[in-house]
C-alpha cells in the first residue's frame, strides 16, 4: 500500500499536536470531541496513519482550522 | 463509513480538473503520470472518493502543486 511521505505526515502530526495543545485538550478529550478513537489520534500524532480526507476534515473542524492549514507547516510567529 | 463533506470533495474535484487541464493532460495521461488508475482519477473528479493523504500527495506532486493548494478553493485571477 502506498504511504504518504514522512514529510507531510510530520507536518500533520506537528500541527495536530500544536493546535490541540492550544485548545488545552488531551489526546483523549480531543478524540472525544472528534468522535474518533484516542489510539487513532495517537497514531496520527506519531505520523503512523495514512488518514483519509474525511478524517482530515473532522480533525480540522475540531481544531477550528481548515484542512489546508492542518497540512501547512506553521512558521514560528514570535521569539517570545 | 465516514465521508468527507461535499464541499471539500468539490474543491478537490474542481482543482484536480483545473490543474490537470492546465497541464494539457487527459484523465488517462494524468493517471499514468500518477501511477493511479484512470477510473480512480475519474471518481475523484466526480467527488466520489474519500482519498487518503498519500493519494492527495501523489496527485499534488503530479500537478506540480502542494497538498494545501490542492485542497484550497482557487479564486479567479482574471476577467479575461
Amino acid at each position: 500500500m502506498r504511504k504518504a511521505s514522512k514529510e507531510i505526515r510530520d507536518i500533520l502530526s506537528t500541527n495536530l499536536k500544536k493546535f490541540r495543545k492550544e485548545l488545552d485538550l488531551s489526546q483523549e478529550s480531543f478524540a472525544h470531541k472528534c468522535d474518533l478513537h484516542r489510539t487513532y489520534i495517537g497514531a496520527i500524532e506519531r505520523g503512523e496513519r495514512n488518514v483519509t480526507l474525511s478524517s482530515l476534515e473532522t480533525i480540522a473542524l475540531a481544531l477550528n482550522i481548515d484542512v489546508p492549514t492542518l497540512l501547512t507547516s506553521q512558521k514560528e510567529e514570535s521569539n517570545g
